[in-house]
């Protein structure tokens, strides 16, 4: 590992490995992988910030490497007040089948991925199939707005919607677009479901149309659509109502 | 408005005036506040695009100067292709009294509170009170990413909430918070009601338990909470049911 110093750069996709930059997020990537793990740097200033402790007792139980490194930090982190950071592997997963899943078709903007991994952990989902091209998951970016959710997903690439399709038939799919689609408090929800959005400029083409059930939800005409994070939170929500994976209160 | 131009300048809080930038919002602003509209912009470049013919009527009408002036735009610009802008005077506005309302409670993220303001429009919402410290409407990350909205919401800045509650005794108050609150789906909504929503990093302090209903959205707790943008979505969803403000597909 020690060899790695001296290659540290910004992050890039072509990295075989990526960052978790702050204290938070590399705590919530400890705790679900610490097998990736091939690092982690703390800076001085840091050391009696809380969570600190929490990340050098799982090195110690998980032999990883801890290193209070503050200039490699500073080099690679994107913040200033970045007091800890972990380089991780990049991993591959396969989606579980039957089970309900997100798809991101042709999905560019990073915060949009992450926020959308955030709340698919928040309304318990836990599969992600995105449709390329798309964004990188690791990006540092990706990682940040997930608010550590990317540990607890899991995720796939596919080079065509045909290939997904072959991997999961029993998937029922609804694709969210304004024309023609159905409004989404009247539609029969049938599991496992696919929730499928496309990307913030042009959303899913007309031929989604054919594919299960569109969905749409329903908005007034003052503007030309809601925000991806937010359509896909108001779709997982909905859909969430049926699953009883929420919590009742 | 020719002496304007040589104090062009990138958009800082204490200017007078601000900047859509970009075909789509410009469009949005002439539209809806003509009548705040100093002067536009247009790119060489760009004079065969779509919208700009929709921009120059618009102009023609109110008497509004439009300049070719590729370099002015390109000084204050953030994107490179940017077409048009508008150079807008600030406004204010009052709240409408008795009608819903939503109010950011020391929101820092810009773009949260773009999108929020987007999702108000989505949702049949119009009365955004904020809170501050709070991040500044006017700012072009706002404007941008509330796609045209902020020029279709009335808002007002407060620096204390007892100033809202004063003028506003007629709202029932809905503070989202995760402790102390109840089931979104449990809870009886009066109106007019105000969607209380706290700052990305802290959210509401416990004295707004104490505040009309807190509510929370239930999640599982893999992560610790949603996106403020994802949480006022589902949170306006979840009220707009009651007012008959989405039409029914």
């Amino acid at each position: 590992m020690q060899s790695l110093d001296p290659k540290l750069k910004r992050y890039n996709k072509k990295l075989p490995y990526s960052y978790s930059f702050g204290i938070y997020p590399t705590i919530d990537l400890l705790r679900s992988h610490p097998e990736l793990v091939m690092k982690v740097l703390l800076k001085e200033e840091g050391l009696s910030s809380d969570g600190i402790s929490e990340i050098q007792d799982i090195c110690k139980k998980n032999g990883i490497k801890v290193e209070i490194n503050g200039k490699s930090i500073d080099k690679i982190a994107y913040k200033e007040n970045t007091y800890a950071l972990a380089i991780f592997s990049k991993y591959e997963n396969i989606l579980e089948k039957e089970a309900d899943h997100v798809m991101l078709h042709h999905p560019r903007n990073l915060g949009n991925i992450g926020t959308v991994i955030r709340t698919m952990v928040a309304f318990g989902l836990r599969d992600l199939a995105l449709v390329r091209p798309a964004g990188d998951v690791f990006d540092p970016k990706v990682v940040r707005s997930s608010m550590g959710g990317l540990f607890q997903i899991r995720f796939k690439y596919f080079d065509d919607l045909n290939d997904y399709i072959e991997l999961y038939p029993a998937q029922h799919f609804y694709p969210f677009m304004l024309e023609g689609g159905k409004d989404i408090r009247n539609i029969a929800i049938q599991r496992p479901y696919s929730l499928i959005f496309g990307n913030e400029g042009a959303g899913l083409d007309s031929t989604f149309v054919q594919r299960g059930t569109p969905v749409f939800i329903p908005q007034t005409p003052d503007v030309d659509s809601l925000n991806l994070s937010v359509a896909a939170g108001v779709a997982m929500w909905e859909f969430a109502q049926i699953s009883g994976r929420l919590p009742r209160g």
